[in-house]
Order: C-alpha cells, then structure tokens, then sequence
C-alpha cells in the first residue's frame, strides 16, 4: 500500500518502484490498518459510487444514484452477440440468447440491494477495500424471468447440489486471476424471487447495472447480484472459487477460513436532517418541528421495528407501510429540535429479534457491519 | 481536519468534540496539505461521483456513469409547482413553468462537462475539496432550450452586464450560509450553445442532474452549469458570492483573490488497457498488438493533436472525427506491447497550441489541474 505522500509523483515511476508494484500486486497483504487512508482506497472511491444518503427520500433509488462496486472493469458486452449458457449437470444445456429471455414469463420486484462491505471504514482496525461509510444501498425495480423455471427447463440432475454463476468481468485479486464467478445453492436459486435480469426501474439496464443480463438474488448482499451473466453451471461438489472462498467471508483473521457472507443484516439509516456543511457534512437544523426519516431493510426477516435516539434516550419511531418482501421501509420520527449540538441515531429490530449493534464484530474483511449510524446536527434558535 | 485514526468511534462524540467541529465548520482553515487523505474528503469521496475511465469507450456517457458533485444536499424539487424567474434589471420579468419551458424552441446537444477539481488529488501538497484523480468528467446530449432569445424576450436592460443563476441548494461553505449561485456575463449568457436544459440523454433530468431544469454552459468547466435552477437575475455590478468570488479561483495562496476559474483547459485521458487488480488498480496486458484509446476535450478551441508516450517516447495519436463542438472527441493507438512493465502517457494540444503539462501550475483551490495521466502496465508473454 502506498499512502499519499509516499506515491509517485505524476511523472513516470522509477524501475525499482515498478518492480516493488508488480511483486505486490501478485500477493498484496491487505492487512487492516489504524493508518490513514491509502492511495488505492481513494482509487477505489473515485470509481466506485455510494447513494447520497438524502436520496433515502425516493422509494425507488433514480438509476443514477444506485450504489456501485465494480470488482475488475466495467466489461463491453455486444448484446447480439451475447448469450447465456445454463450446463454441467443437466440433462438439457440451453443456450439462450437475449430475446429468448425476453420472452420468457417476466416479473417486476423492487429489491433492496446493499453491498456486503457497506460500513467497512468505520471498523478500526480499518479492512482494506472500497472504503464504504453508510452509502452503499440502493432500491431498484428490477424486471426480469425467474431462474427457477428455466432450471426445471434444462432439467438439473440430483448429482447437482449448487450453480456456479460466471459474469463477463475479469481481472485480478489476491494473486489470482479469475472471472468474477459465485455458487448459489439449488434451494437458494430456485426462490421465487431469484431471477434473470434485464431491466432496472422500467429500462434496460445500463452497463455499469450488467448489461444485458444479470443475476438479482433478493435479500442477499450484492455479491450474489453476479453482473453481465454468461453462464451458469450445475456442479457436485461446493464451489472454491475466489470470491466464493477467498473472500466475501466473515474472518477472525487472514489465515480464518471463516463463514460465507450471505442475507443482510438488519439495518436502518437515517436521512441527515437540515442542511450540510460542503466539507465536513455537519447538519445545520433550524429549531423547532422536525420531520427525521430514513429507511430500514434486511434479509433475514420483515423489520419489526425503528426506534431514533436524541442525545441517546430511544424512542419508537413509526414505520410506513411495507413496500415489498424485499424492499427497504420508510420510517418516520418527529422532534422537536432545541437549539444546541445534537446526536442523532436509528437502530432497527427484525421479526427475529436481531437488532443493530452499537458496534458490529469486527471482521478481518469488513464485511456486514450494520453497526448504528449517529449523525450530529447542530440546532439553531428559529429567526 | 480528522484523520482516520483521530476521528470519534461510532458512538456519541465528547461535548468537547462536538464543540470543535461546531468552531471548525463556521469558518475552517482549509489548508492544503502533505498528510494523509482526511475523513471528510473519505467522506465526500463516498457521496460524489467520478465516471471509471472504462466508460471513456461510450460516445455518450451512459447517465448514471457520468461524473457528479454536488455541493450541499440534492434536493427535492416538486416540478408541478416549479417556477423559474428571469428578472432583475429586465423590462418585463418572466416567470416560467416547466410546461411553458418545454414548449419553446429545443435544441439537443452533445457536451462534456468536468470539474474544475478534476486532478486536484494529484496535487502536492493537496487542497482540501473533493479528492478527484481523473474521473470527474462525463458526456451527455443535453435537451434545453438557448437562453438567449428568453433573454430577450424578458428585455434585458442595458445597464445589466452579468446573470446570476440561483439554484434550489443551499448550505454553508467556509463559514457562509448560501444558496448555490453563479454569474456569466451576457456575451457567454448569449452564446447559442448556452441553454436550460431539462432532458439528458433522451430522458427528463435525474434529480442529481438538476432537475427539473439546469444550466448548461457548454466549453466551461461544470461549476458555471448550475444545477436545479430557480432564477435568472440580471444584474449592473460583478456577482460576488461565495462561489464567484470565494471559490473556483486560481489562487496561489488563501490571501490571493486569485482568477476566475472558466474554460475547459485542454485534456486527454486513456481508458487503462488489459485487466486491472482489484485493489491496486494496476493493468495487465498480453503482448502483442493493442489498440490505446481515449478521449480529448478542451473549452479553449478545437484539438489539434493528441500524442501517446510509450516509456517516455511520443508518438502522434489517430483523431476520431469531430462529434461536435463541445463534445469529447475520441483518439486511438496501435501499440506492440513487448513483456515487462510500461508506462503509457497521452497529452493533448489545441489549436491554440496550448498543451498539457507534465505538472500543472499548483493553485490552492486545486483547480484546473490537465496534467498528464500516466498509467503503469505489467505486459505479459502471450500464452
């Protein structure tokens, strides 16, 4: 890793420092840090991209604002040219083009999506990868088939216990080339609400979103979501690809082999109230009645409940209508803002009873950190 | 300023912390620095937006790929009770729903739009703002209509020399409370390209474009194109606001009135070859014929050339033809990629012979900053 002031100038590197990069990027340890932010977390910033979290106002996140981590590049898919191959153990291999898909019954779901590191760099230790803070969700309608029917189709044999899914998108992480490829089990993968999609809020989706096909796996974390699908493959044994063993894991420590990374945690994130500093986001709020809100979701259970906190005294907050088993839920909280500095906090509880922490477990890749959000406002006397 | 390791854990923050920040958001020194990236441009970083360089193979940026800074809070903008006023030292004050807007004469046309903190990372030491490397940039066909017969119709006085354009945002920068406003002079103000935009891309304006109408001003840098744009005034004296007059100067130090930021400096940017590492970003690339590509832009005059350097040798570029007169304009190279590590450069020069810099003159703001990009590539023997 390189911080700021260490990193090259503009100009061309030197041979040794060359050197030093290539032999680093074939094994980088990423071992979290208590250091700075280093030059390829901002990298990672500038290419990747959070919803701002007033946007928690639209019921469905505008296409332009969905979060996006993009693991390798953003790849050129020729949608004449493309088509998807569902094989290995099944009776029927199909290879399906874009229209055949099209044309295969359709359903429309608005999905709540969440990035599994959203939360990664308020862990100190700090995990290194994309330096999520609480922006990276996002609710879109997604329009696509269900991949159940066409499993049926292609007839999977009882040999096969998972489905590995491949996307166009290549690169390299860890020391190891590969495809961006995640298994699903069979009983995951034949949910109602697992599907093959094409369109995003009523368009087709647009490169970044995984051009023309992509997969959409409600209630999971987005890793699940494998973009720009090429094929989908029916194996015996459980799948030791990269971001299947490697990583997406919940780990003590870099030699834990640790669990898999699977259905959000309970989360809820308030809209930061008044208006913002540019440079340091702190909230001013004019005293008097205000209207605090946000939303809550998760992937293991209905939410049962959001409570808001003034200067750490709880109170319920009051829940709207559910919008779909696997959206997010608005929420509702007035206060009656007392001129003075103030800190605000949600915390949601699901039907199972699991409720946000104040702070998460720590985990050695940062992942699923649903730990309270607290914003500090600062009230002023109404004119 | 925090740094990560200073910054308060996720609980409450001390009052004596709170009570900082509050000093420090009424008027912070933003002093350019040699340190570490701080939490607060982590922070903007997350919120912000830049276009990955793999999007530079799009004439038209895919909307939710184009870059994107918004200063304080996106807002919201009912457009049923929108209205735009055009008045000020006019002879018959307009106010304009959206409808009667769209009912004028329209015009669509390609522009590229960058920020003027594009490269402002790359600086050293580093000004405080949003930490752009590259990727603050975007095109997009934008539907308006020209401004300057509106102006005419409004009977725009002749003791009037500027316009200042008010947007819906509002918040505080380095200590002032503003609305998000901007001034052009009537020459720009008139120039057939500049127009009030409410359609990019084929579609209405997303809310983070601006909608429902927006400014925009073709050739200069994005600033001047304001955003959800709710008045037009014509003024006798220079608009001295925070962002006219405050920011978006070039100044050598903080004391310095320094220059107003306008015009698009002449840039070429490449889309990095081969595959990347995830974390660190570096390319790999096999061997043999790869084709370089990229865009050049400038607001100061057509390119006139661009060049590529492969380990510090130059050689001339292919030009696309010109896709119009605002718009980036593609640019390619046949390179014969021998094993070992690279680095590939590429500049740009306008027919005003102006070029790019190895370095850009360091300004305070960070502001402006074409340097050239150089890009480090591992070539591998082809299998």
């Amino acid at each position: 890793m390189t911080t700021m002031e260490q990193r090259p100038a503009a100009g061309a590197p030197s041979a040794a420092d060359r050197a030093d990069r290539v032999a680093e990027w074939a094994g980088p340890s990423r071992t979290p840090t208590d250091g700075p932010l280093t030059f390829e977390e901002l990298q990672l910033a500038g290419r990747n991209r959070g919803m701002p979290l007033e946007a928690l106002r639209y019921d469905i996140t505008p296409t332009g604002l969905h979060y996006l981590l993009v693991h390798f590049d953003i790849p050129a898919v020729d949608p004449a040219a493309w088509r998807l191959s569902l094989g290995g153990l099944v009776d029927r291999p199909l290879e399906l083009t874009l229209d055949e898909l099209r044309e295969r019954p359709s359903q429309t779901i608005p999905v709540t999506l969440e990035c599994a590191g959203n939360g990664r760099a308020r862990l100190t230790p700090r995990p290194l990868s994309n330096p999520w803070m609480f922006e990276a969700i996002g609710t879109a309608e997604w329009t696509g088939t269900p991949l159940g029917p066409l499993l049926d189709a292609a007839g999977v044999r009882d040999d096969a216990i998972e489905l590995v899914f491949t996307g166009a998108d290549r690169g390299v992480q860890g020391g190891v080339e590969h495809d961006f490829q995640r298994s699903l089990s069979l009983a995951e993968a034949r949910r109602p609400e697992v599907m093959l999609v094409y369109a995003m809020n009523g368009l087709p989706l647009q490169p970044q979103h995984g051009f023309p096909v992509r997969l959409v796996v409600p209630g999971w974390y987005g890793m699940a979501s494998v973009k720009w699908l090429r094929s989908i493959e029916a194996v015996a044994e459980p799948f030791e690809g990269y971001q299947q063993a490697r990583t997406y894991r919940y780990k003590t420590d870099a030699d834990d082999p640790g669990d898999p990374v699977s259905r959000i945690r309970v989360r809820s994130v308030m809209a930061p109230p008044g208006i913002p500093d540019y440079f340091s986001r702190r909230r001013l709020v004019d005293a008097g009645p205000v209207t605090l809100g946000g939303r809550t979701w998760g992937g293991r259970g209905p939410i049962q409940r959001v409570e808001v906190a003034v200067d750490g005294t709880w109170a319920d907050a009051t829940l709207a209508p559910v919008a779909g088993d696997f959206a997010w839920r608005a929420w509702s909280f007035e206060w009656d803002a007392t001129p003075g500095p103030h800190t605000l906090a949600c915390r949601a509880t699901d039907a199972a009873g699991e409720t946000q922490p104040a702070a998460a477990p720590w985990n050695y890749q940062g992942m699923g950190n649903n730990a309270i959000q607290s914003i500090e406002v600062t009230v002023r006397p109404t004119p």
